[in-house]
Order: C-alpha cells, then structure tokens, then sequence
C-alpha cells in the first residue's frame, strides 16, 4: 500500500448507470478512483484476472457481479452467466479455472424456486466448464431493496504453461481474430425485455470459452499475445483498451467481422452498433502473423466454426480503433459511451 | 459434479429475510438446498472456507457478500466488514489470509463520496490486515433496485502449517475459548439505527483477527482442534454446529463469557440473547485441554485482552449447546431462530 495519497481524477458527483454499463464513464470510475485507491498506482486494470503467487504457486483470480435483468432469457439465465463469465476471464488470462466461490444477495419474497433454478444452472454450468464450485455465501435483503437476486462469483485458475499476455507484447502486423459472431448476448437480453417490437429468433452465446482458448494455446502459445472477452462495452471497447495500452492503431476489416442478422437489424433500428454491444461466449484474441492460420484453425476445429481474422495491428494512428470498409472508406470507432443496454450481465 | 440427483430438503415456497440471519432458517437454506445443488452430497459447508489444490499449492479459498445497514456505524462501514469478514473467514480456516477480489453492486444515484469512503475504508482495513486487492468488478442497478451498495469480496489464503481443524478432532474435555467481547458488532448496528431509545457508548468489534489466530497457532497447533468467527448467528450458532458436528455436548460457564454492559443492557431491554449476537471481530477455539494455558496467554499477548475460557466439550448431551449458571442451573441454547437483526453484515 502506498503512503503516497493518490490523485483522484474521478470528478462526477453520484455514480450513474453508465458508470456500470462497461465503457468510457466505467473507465473512469475505475481508473480514477477504485483501482488507485484499492490497487495503488501500478495497478492493473481492476477488470481483468490478477496474477496471485500463495505458497509458491502462481495463479490468477477474478471477480464478477451479476446483475442482468430478466434473470432468465433465450440460451441462459443469470446462474449461467455467473460462472460462465468468470470462467471466461479466466480463460482470457490464459488460466484454466480451478475453482469458483459464489454469493448470493437475494430479495426476500423470491420464489424459491428461482433460487433453485439459477443454483441448478450454475451447477450445471460449473460442470460443463469442468470447475468445482467449492464454497460462498447467501444474504437477504428487504424486498424492494434488490431485483430477486444478484450473483456475484469469484474463481482461480492456474496459468496455461507458456502464454505470456500483454497489450505490450502486439507488434505491428498483429493478426486481430474474434472466435464467432458478435452481439448475441446483449440483443438478447434486450429482446427479453420485451420493450421492442422485434421478433427474432437469437440466443445468448453465453458459454466457457476455456476450451478454445486451450485449444489456441496449444496451437500457438509463442505467438499469443493478448485475449479478451468482449462483454459490457463490447468488442470496440476492448479493442479501444487493446489500441491505448498498446499504444498502436487496430484496424478492423468490418465486414470480416461475424455478426447475425437479427443482430445487424436489431442495431439498425436501434441506432447502435453491434461492436458496441456485450458478447457472453466470445473472445478477442492477438496473435503474431506467422502463427495466424494455426490459432484460427485450431480454435475452428475446438469449435468456434465462425472464427474469423477480423483485422490487424498498425503503427499509426497510435491509442485509435479504426474500422475499414470494403469501399476503402474508414472510421473511428470509439468506445461504447453512455449505457444504451443497462443491467446486460 | 455428483450425475445422482441430490434430494432437497428444503420445503419453505420463499425466500424471507431469516434465512440470510445465518440461523436456523440459513442452514435450512444452505444445507437443505444450496450446497447440495453446487456443492454435492459431501459439501463442506457453504459458509467456511474451503481447501482447493491449484498447481500443487493448498490453499482456502472464501467470499462473503455485505448488505449491512446503515453502511457507516461507530468503529467501521461495510468496507471494513468487507475486508475483515473474508478475512476472518480465511483465518479461522488457519489459513494466512493473501489476496482480496472485491465486487461492487452500487444504486444509481449513490454520491460518489460514499462510495469513495467505503473503497478508502477497504484499502485501509486490507493494509492493516496485511492482505491484497488485486482486482474486483463493479456494476450499478437502477436506484431503488439495490440499498445505496452491497459489497461482495473473496479471498485465498495459505494454510498454516501444523493446524488440522475439523469437529471430528474434538473430545471430550478440551476448552472452549473466546478471544473477547461478544455482541459488540450486532448491538453497535441496531443502536445505529436509531430505531431504540437508547444511548450508548459502543463500537463495532470489526477488525483481522488473523494475528491472534496465528499467534495462537504458533503456541498450540497440535492442540488446536476448531476455529469459528461467530458473525451472523452469534456465539450460540456457531457453537451448536459444532455440537452437531462433533456429536458432542458444548458447555458454556456463562458467567465466564465477556458481554459488555450495553450490549447485555440492549439485550435485556430487545429480549435478545448476547450469545445470538454476531460479531465481526472475535473468534471462538477449542484447544485439547494440556494446550489451554498456553493458548489463552497466547491470544491475550497478542492483544486479545479480555480472551477468556468459556466452557468445555462432554460427552453428553450430544449434538446440545448447554449453558450452566454460577448457581448450578442449566440451560439448552437453541441456534439463533427467525432475524431480529437484518442485516447486520
């Protein structure tokens, strides 16, 4: 801990929904206020799975909190998410998870058979990840001082021999690839609101992506440089995060990028757009160009049939996402800003 | 992941605030549906701290969720109990606690000098404790959809060595120890509230007690049997699980037990008992009687002045907390039944 008191730039007076939803205003309530005070000033992000050293051991541990509303929707629910999410940033530490702990913070007059559906799901979850939930927690609160219930899990994991992640190790000339479409899970949940007049047929890709990240790292472990999974923000976020900490450009080839159609439309009618919008089953990865067509490969044969090279690392212009259209137009895309989609995960 | 269906006990058709007391209702909860769904037919319980093997390291591994209210009381905030809870769960688990993730779920509209007071409380009291953050997570819900914030944090720690703890290593004639005070935290809260008319001077216990533990371990470990945090439930809860764990009876000296004036003055008036009373900075043992002396000089040196011998274990009644008064009169001491105190952590 340091006796340096830090210098707070967090300047907003009350924390807003946007300062959750994921992007710039949840960048800087984390960056300027949690993580220089919690973490001091050397901190890694407060987002990303930490590397721990206990009893000589290297590991690394995360933490999450579920909040998505409805708690259930097309290919999931809330159970899911819990342990799925923190497998998966895990997984994009390159750990492969050990265990998970798990509270619940339940509004009193929940059915109890809500509860034991979202229990079941993470069982079931938890097994189909192949990680031991080995312990956690329940509280209750008044009713009316919480939506039925919020999950928050926290996990380990033990670190894939060989991968070394860093924003500091892309180079130019970095292969950009995203394991499958993106914005099925966000465009879900906001179907499952029922608030828009949209039909469509579209579930969540909330899953363990532990596998495929196994499988790339087994095909291309030397050439890995940085994972990520694009949840709230969605991929322009992590990839704007990627491009400043890098402090290189990432350009996206857009329509190399998977996206579904009913996402694509949902977007359109919307105004917004689908890099913006939060994946559950997706990761981001930067591998060096020599080992580009082993890592797609392997990750297609794990699974990800859609894996797709969606674009590459440049010098210039540094710390900036730019998408390329096929017409050789281009554009900034900029971080997801505001809260378009509250309460996604 | 046991592919037997568990069969639940559990039978109440909804959650209400008693079963987040961490009485009856919560083991009903946990016992009856929760650990059997996650945790399969051989769970430790849900609420300790559990051993897990990562890369040829043991360590324990715990989370805890705060909800308390009001969120700043005297000597502490659910910041401090935050830290110090998962850290007390860690170190009654004889485990050295190494590193935090914390987890925030914040009410939109919440000025950001209370959240700030309650991330600067949390990295106080993680300095004085000697432990890490190193990551965490945060989202915000609508106002009116979570109680200003609720904290959720989970730990690991690195066994001490030499300590086997378990309810099937005590017998008959070993001692019961507290290390101070009980009731302080509970009363502290619900004075707080400023719902009783009563004034009184009183403060929180929260605090590590992991330099007690460890000095406790270093004079006795080979005669140190079980170790508990009597939080939510009090002295009486968690004395009755072991009871029932050991199969053995605990009796209580009850004259013997700490109970400062105000809080025994606060119970007498609420009609509650001090021993259903939760603490965030105490712990109980029980010590093989040859270690006893050298425990409770260990535990008082180390700073818990007031630590006292409170009982001992019998053969009989089995599974039964009993109290014995100075004037030779018994009593059976049930777990804490219903919540007189919501939300005390």
């Amino acid at each position: 801990m340091s006796t340096v008191a830090p210098r707070l730039r967090f300047r907003d007076a009350q924390i807003e929904m946007a300062h959750g939803a994921g992007g710039k205003a949840s960048r800087r309530l984390v960056e300027g206020l949690i993580a220089p005070l919690l973490l001091g000033p050397n901190a890694a992000e407060l987002s990303d799975a930490a590397g721990v050293s206990v009893n000589g051991a290297s590991l690394a541990m995360t933490a999450d909190s579920f909040v998505v509303k409805p708690l259930r929707f097309p290919g999931g629910s809330i159970g899911e998410l819990a342990v799925n999410g923190t497998v998966n940033d895990l997984a994009v530490a390159a750990a492969k998870p050990e265990a998970l702990v798990v509270t619940y913070v339940i509004e009193a007059g929940l059915p109890t058979e809500e509860l034991e559906a979202e229990v079941r799901a993470m069982a079931g979850a938890a097994a189909r990840a192949g990680v031991a939930i080995v312990g956690g927690d329940t509280k209750v609160v008044e009713h009316g001082k919480a939506d039925r219930m919020y999950i928050t899990t926290a996990g380990i994991g033990s670190p894939l021999p060989g991968v070394v992640l860093s924003p500091r190790t892309v180079r130019p000339g970095d292969v950009v690839m995203v394991s499958g479409p993106v914005g099925d899970h966000g465009i879900t949940i906001l179907l499952a609101r029922g608030e828009l007049e949209i039909e469509a047929t579209l579930a969540s890709d909330t899953r363990s992506v532990f596998p495929f990240v196994e499988a790339l790292a087994k095909a291309a472990a030397p050439g890995l440089r940085w994972m990520r999974d694009p949840t709230r923000g969605g991929v322009a976020t992590s990839l704007n995060e990627l491009a400043r900490d890098a402090r290189l450009a990432v350009i996206l080839r857009e329509d190399s990028i998977p996206v579904r159609d009913p996402v694509r439309g949902a977007c359109e009618l919307l105004g917004l757009d689908p890099l913006h919008i939060a994946n559950e089953g997706q990761f981001l990865a930067v591998v060096a160009p020599e080992y580009a067509e082993a890592a797609l490969d392997a990750i297609r044969r794990a699974g990800c049939h859609e894996a797709a090279i969606i674009g590459e690392i440049r010098e210039q212009p540094a710390a900036t996402l730019l998408g390329a259209t096929a017409y050789g137009g281009t554009r900034v895309i900029d971080m997801l800003v505001g809260d378009p989609l509250p309460r996604i995960c």
